[in-house]
Parts: C-alpha cells; sequence; structure tokens
C-alpha cells in the first residue's frame, strides 16, 4: 500500500484487475481502517477475490533499506514479501521503497540457484514494440557472469509475457563490432555465445529504441543512466511542443485542431503502459511500481505480476541456468 | 575533406564561414582537383582567406585507425592535423573516420600536461540552453582522475565558448545521494570537491536535458550509450509523431495546420545545430563533424572549432591543471 499515493491508486487498481481477470485473486496489504475505507469508497467489499491482510507498520518512501528490514518486520512491504515466500500469495506488487523493497525480497525469499544477485528489468516502448532492459540500477558494478545471468532472466521475462520461445538479446555495447567496448562486456559476449541463449550480439543505444532485440542486456549503472536520460529528453521534447503550441493565436488553433492527433501520439508513448519494473533473480515473483503511478499505472504492474506467475519466469530462469552449466560442464 | 559527401559538403560549409566571419581564414585540404572544381561550382575562388593544401591520399571512413596513422601520411586528415601542429592552422575540423582522427592527433599532437587521454565532448540541448557533455566514447574504462580531467576540459571548453567564468559541474551518476554509484564514481567526486572548480555533485540522466549543470562528466561508455539511447528515442518518437498524422485525410488536415508549429520545433531540436565534437586534452584544437552532416550542419563544427581557437580553451585547460595541481600540492 505504498507509493506517493497510497491506498488511492493501489486498491483501485487492484480491484479492478480483479473485476477484468477471471482468474485473479489479490490480497491487499496495510492498514486495515485505510483499505476498508478504500474499498468502502469503490463499492467494493472484501471475498473470495479480494482479501485484507492487515499491517499495521508502513516503510516511509525515503527510508534506509537496513532499518526497513530489521526495524519494521510488521510493515505491509515485509508481510507482502512474506506471503510470497509462504505460497500465500504468487507474487508481490509494491510502489513503495524501492531500496526497502530489493532488501526484504532478497532476505525474506533468497535467491534462485546459479543467481548471484537480483537485477531490475523494465519494458521500454520501441519502434517494433517493446524490449525487455535490465538491468536498470540494482547492479553497478558488473562482471561478465552477472550479464549473462540478466541475459538468461532476461530472457525467461520475455518468454513468460510475450509467449516467445528464444528471445534475442542484445548486448548494450558503444559500437556493434567485437572489439568494441570494456573487458566484461567483452567477456559478456563470450559467454552469452556459448550459453545457448539466442545471442545477437553487440547493440548500440540506437538499437533500444528500433527494437532490435527482445532483450537488452546492461550493467546497472549505465541501464540506469540511458533509462533516465530518456525521461529527460521525452519531458524536454514535450516542453518544448507545448511552448511552440502555445506561443500565438496561430499556433494555439493549430494546436486545437491537432489535440486528437497529439492525444493519440500521447497515449502511444504512455510511460504508464510500460509501469512495473520486476525484481528477477528471486526465489518469487516481486514488481515494483513506480512511486508517483496513479491506478492506471498501477494496474500494469500489477498484470507484469500476473503475467510473470502464471507463466512461471522463476521456472524459466531455473531451466535456462541449468542448461547453462550443462553446456559448461 | 572528408565524411560521407566529402568536399561538396565540407566546401561550401568553409566559404560560407568565411564570408560571414570577418576574421577566419580556411585551408582547405584535399585532392586539389576535387577542391577546386568544387570552388568552381560555387562561384568562389582561393584567395587571402580561402587557400588550398593539396593531399594526394584519403582515410576510408571504415579504415583501422593504426592503418591510416602509419600508412597514409599524405592523407588531408594527416596533413590538417600537421598544419595544426606546425601553427599554420589554428584548428581541424574533420568529418572523417573518427579512430583515425583520434589516433593521428594524439600521434602528431601529443596531450597537454597533466591529461592522460583524449576525450570527446559534444553539446546537447536543454531546457535552459545547453550542455556539454564528456566523454562520449573515446575512454570506456576510466580513473577518477580522468573523470577529474574531463571535468577540467569541460569546464574550460564551455569558458571558452559560452564566456562563463566557472561552469557548473555535474558527475553523471545514478542517484544524487552520495553513497550511490561504483567506486570510480565515487572517488571522482571527491577529487572533484577539492579541485577548485565547480562542482554542483551528482546528477542522474533526468538532469542532462534539464540542464542542471553547464558541463556533465561521465566515462565513455556511459556517455556514449546516454547519446545513442537519445538519438534512438528522438528517432522514434518522430516516427511515432509522422504517423499519427498520416493515419488518415482528418489527421492529414491538422498536420498541414500544424506544419509551421511542427517546423518551429523542428528547427528547435535540429540536432545540426550541435553538430561538433571536440577533441580535447590534445596540444591543438581538432573538432569532429558527424560523418553524415550536411553543409549546415558541418558549418557549426567549423564555428565549434574558431570558438575554441579564438578563445584559447588550450590555455584555458592548461591554467586549471595547473591550479589543480598546486591545490594538490
Amino acid at each position: 500500500m505504498g507509493g506517493d499515493h497510497g491506498a488511492r491508486v493501489t486498491v483501485p487498481a487492484a480491484t479492478s484487475f480483479v473485476r477484468e481477470i477471471d482468474d485473479a485473486r489479490v490480497v491487499l496489504v496495510g492498514l486495515p481502517e485505510v483499505v476498508e475505507s478504500e474499498l468502502k469508497r469503490l463499492g467494493e467489499r472484501f471475498g473470495d477475490r479480494i482479501q485484507l491482510r492487515p499491517a499495521p507498520e508502513i516503510v516511509a518512501m525515503d527510508e534506509a533499506p537496513a532499518s526497513a528490514l530489521r526495524g519494521k518486520r510488521e510493515s505491509s512491504m515485509r508481510i507482502a514479501v512474506d506471503a510470497v515466500k509462504n505460497q500465500d500469495a504468487h507474487a508481490c506488487v509494491s510502489a513503495g521503497n524501492t531500496g526497502a523493497l530489493m532488501a526484504i525480497s532478497r532476505f525474506v525469499l533468497k535467491m534462485l540457484p546459479g543467481i548471484d544477485r537480483p537485477a531490475i528489468a523494465s519494458f521500454l516502448p520501441t519502434l517494433r514494440g517493446h524490449t525487455c532492459v535490465l538491468d536498470l540500477g540494482a547492479n553497478v558494478d558488473c562482471t561478465a557472469e552477472h550479464l549473462l545471468q540478466f541475459a538468461v532472466m532476461g530472457s525467461s521475462l520475455i518468454s513468460a509475457v510475450d509467449h516467445i520461445d528464444k528471445p534475442s538479446i542484445g548486448l548494450l555495447n558503444i559500437g556493434e563490432e567485437e572489439i568494441k567496448g570494456n573487458e566484461v562486456v567483452k567477456l559478456a559476449a563470450e559467454l552469452l555465445k556459448t550459453s545457448g541463449l539466442n545471442f545477437y550480439g553487440n547493440i548500440e543505444g540506437t538499437d533500444i529504441y528500433k527494437g532490435t532485440t527482445d532483450v537488452i542486456v546492461c550493467d546497472g549503472f549505465v541501464g540506469n543512466v540511458a533509462l533516465k536520460t530518456s525521461e529527460g529528453l521525452a519531458q524536454m521534447l514535450a516542453a518544448y511542443l507545448r511552448e511552440e503550441f502555445e506561443r500565438n493565436l496561430f499556433t494555439k488553433i493549430a494546436g486545437a485542431m491537432a489535440l486528437p492527433v497529439i492525444n493519440s501520439f500521447r497515449r502511444r508513448v504512455d510511460h504508464r503502459r510500460y509501469n512495473g519494473a520486476s525484481l528477477l533473480g528471486l526465489k518469487g515473483v516481486v514488481v515494483k511500481s513506480h512511486g508517483s503511478a496513479d491506478s492506471f499505472g498501477f494496474r500494469f504492474a500489477i498484470q507484469r505480476a500476473y503475467e510473470e506467475a502464471k507463466h512461471d519466469v522463476l521456472r524459466g530462469i531455473g531451466d535456462r541456468m541449468t542448461t547453462i552449466h550443462q553446456r559448461a560442464a
């Protein structure tokens, strides 16, 4: 029940998801009075498919992960992750503190065999559809083996969500030639070539939005910069376009004429449709919504978690890791 | 006389620059017959301010830097860089092979005292104006000292071009807090704090286009990915917008109505205005134009070189390095 807007966003998203998806059930974890009053406002009630698990504590958005992990065992975040651990829930979705969610998930759920660290994976729109990029900031210093593990996880995620058997994997680099890049990336390319995964080769920054590959692998520093640079550029372009349309009476009329087109364009690149970053590599499905997401956006994060659980992304990761170890042996 | 389009782009850009800027002179280095025929086409002739230096060889766009350096001592690129070395020219501008230009420049001109490696710096548009980002791909593995040197070079470039005495410097990271980032970035922040430069602190990818700082420092891998990701996103958004306006008769009419606004927007974000990457840290001014630049774009690369030479960016770098060494002593 976290995030910047709390239950007013998460509860309507959850109930609308349950209404739409027949086999979905949701456990709302949070302060009971808050959840109840929000359900009442929505005209919803508890039942078979909407349940409540009371949690007396809250992890603050700026709380240190260690403090959330050790000091808040009754927080909604902890109880939600515990529910996944105890198989009371197939997945946990949170709009709360990312560092705390990562620390709690890792402590409670533990890592899948062969995976050293969790990675943050998200989908980005491309000219051809979408692509899955990871890591987006959980790991700032990566080895080639970590990048290989990210490829396994991203591949499994795309298989689960898009039902592609062997998703193509691009290694984010500063040129397509094999001699390009730093030592870690060069070694990762060698590992990927013999991994049995569908390795496309090196790709460049431009390839992200071209949709050259289904999965893009990079260290968390690079991935985070690429993602946030994109956010910044999109905001600047939107601001410039707005200014140009508001320049004078003529441009305002042109803007009014073009509004349906602009709105259609906006829907197409609406970042809320890409809300929901998967914390991959854990023994459980955990999805992080953007803290500022509205209920339209939060619903997409729930959808992502639902698909990961339904199509067993965890088994996909396990199977691929087994194959890699067998090939290496 | 390199680049994808050769003299048909570079010669008109150079002659138009000379016509506009009273104290500018240009030495055209290339195959004499090609340069002469292009001048003739333009109705220009050689004279005091437009000179020719014949070069019988050409560095191919895909030639290995080592081959260009060792095997092509009579190439236009080599002769142009030699002219800077011999003080026959204040700066060299090329649209040719980047790796070869870097190798030849480094070999012929050598590095400024205290600078270990050249960096590639370019300007990007922001909500507030522009910002100088470096390194954009020359150095894939950087130490904290390299990042400090980039800060010195970027600061000197902004001082020369924008006449700002103490440009603000941001260190590209994955969060603003001091604990964020990898070890190199954390150490670089410590060096920058005591450097006497105007260090703003850590910035994130979103800050690039916000224009939070005058200069942005990062390693070449991260900088290259940020730049190319931006290119890819801009291309995707442009393609989407075009598609939306071409959807049906109504949207086409709206598009025609909005055309002056869209064109004005396009002019504002026209990447050709940002053409010209400075190879900084050398004992000479070298500017690399995008290989595919047209003459409108190439002119901006000449302008950049002119300003760097006129406002002595090299002395700016030297002075700042001296200050840093004195403070450290």
